[in-house]
């Protein structure tokens, strides 16, 4: 099959675009798409400070490169939540990361080791007697945001990139309405916008399906850790992306028509959101804003008794 | 394994309730649930003439013999599409409902053929030219609307009866909200008020599992139509409803959340509900109540050319 851009062999095809392309093609496709994302979302001034959450895989690595390509000043956060798996996989990740970053002296990286910082791993702290066996998935998003929000501000950056893309955020969404998590579903958005303490935190990636973002790592050359995090094994968010997965291969751009007319329902005022009614307060402990009065949940980890 | 109710052997187990049931604990128990679903949202009043739209399959028939033992008056209505996919499915099923009549002689049934008064069968409109090779299903619901509500309205009664269960509404949200078709979100509910010309239509079986209304079905010895429309294979519906099952299968109890939180969430204001903005007129064929000026689209049906 021949690009549709030129007469070279096409070799990435998007059947919901009807679009097959070269690699060349395809490249340029990707980084202006996510132009376009950043302009129809206003997630990006070109003037911004921008920091990026990356984690060695894929969607933050190729965000990070696009984003260079596009211009912007972007510097990089890695937070090294000490998982091992068997394999070393947070520590495989930061040398990924490192590898990209050998390639763009201009960019920054800042690196939050946990357990040096704050005195146990991820799975330590999951570990812990009260915590049962629970899965430290809500305990690492909650670390995350945490920490990412700490290096914004400490360092002055405007705005707070993540790497999730279209088949992530479709998921999320398919969760949040299975369960009709109002308040999350009337708050999901490319761009959560800033409150005082609170940097603005965008998505650029959520229109790319995850393959498109992969066929772009893959073109680009660009050295990703292909290993799952091994807690994600199982998880309810793997039974949601499989069945998205069936319904886009029964009716190509499902998943993005599945998020894309959420998105214009919300514009609409389709979705009463609450969220202007909920308070915040600086926690007692670290300062960043938290809803209940006190320590926040990420400051009161640290104050559970040990087994 | 013993009824939670009695020493009997319990014949059905429903994990979402963490309930056992013998027999005669089980139909007792589907009963008062179903009247606790009517007092719940309100769907009928002891004094009302009641009409039951009945296919001749386990969730109409069922529901006709539960709401005769709730005390409630009720008619029931046919309408003969002229199906007959090889083993005559639209004979099949009248001869199962006056089967089912034969024991409640002080029921009435009205019996709309569609061939005999509009002088073609739900296959030959489909199979009109200009409708291509499109399913007839659709076409089926447009027709069954407006005749139910021909005939509700022709004799008097106060309200239309269809049976509705809990897999078949949460297999239409789940349509709507992969499609944020938001009017139809909006709008979906266990009772649909009556407006001028326009019969209330409320669904008594919304939070009853399928297989519930099977085994009471099985228990009460009601003999319904096994084979479900030969038109029902392939759809999407079907698809959705696997994938309904499958996260039921994961957590017992998914599909009732799913319904009922929606209707939480609906009933607290979360979605801005526009329809009564939309203004009906009645259509100049037939008289009944309908969106765009001129004829409704079931008149629209019979003016079609033939092939």
């Amino acid at each position: 099959m021949k690009c549709n851009k030129c007469a070279q062999r096409a070799v990435f095809t998007m059947r919901h675009y009807k679009l097959s392309l070269c690699e060349t093609h395809y490249m340029e496709w990707f980084v202006s798409h996510t132009g376009q994302t950043i302009q129809k979302y206003h997630l990006l001034r070109p003037d911004e400070r921008v920091l990026i959450a990356v984690s060695g895989g894929k969607d933050s690595l190729s965000l990070w490169d696009v984003l260079i390509r596009l211009g912007y000043a972007v510097d990089g956060l890695y937070i090294d939540l000490g998982i091992d798996g068997g394999f070393g996989y947070s520590a495989l990740s930061h040398q990924k990361i490192d590898a990209f970053m050998a390639g763009h002296p201009e960019t920054r990286l800042h690196v939050v080791d946990l357990a040096a910082e704050y005195g146990a791993t991820l799975p330590q702290i999951a570990g812990r007697k009260r915590r049962g066996r629970e899965k430290p998935c809500a305990l690492c998003g909650l670390i995350k945001r945490h920490e990412m929000n700490r290096i914004a501000q400490a360092f002055g950056y405007d705005v707070l990139v993540t790497g999730h893309n279209l088949d992530d955020e479709a998921a999320v969404l398919f969760s949040n309405v299975l369960h009709w998590h109002t308040g999350y579903i009337a708050r999901q958005a490319p761009v959560l916008e800033e409150r005082t303490g609170l940097a603005r935190k965008v998505k650029p990636l959520c229109r790319a399906y995850e393959r498109e973002v992969a066929a772009y790592a893959l073109i680009r050359g660009i050295d990703y850790i292909y290993e799952e995090c091994p807690y994600v094994e199982g998880s309810r968010t793997l039974m949601y992306k499989g069945m998205l997965d069936q319904l886009e291969e029964e009716a190509a751009g499902t998943k993005l028509q599945f998020y894309v007319t959420f998105l214009h329902a919300k514009k609409d005022g389709f979705f009463r959101d609450e969220e202007a009614l909920v308070e915040l307060h600086p926690c007692d402990t670290c300062g960043q804003p938290t809803i209940a009065p006190g320590s926040c949940a990420f400051c009161r980890i640290w104050k559970e008794p040990e087994r």
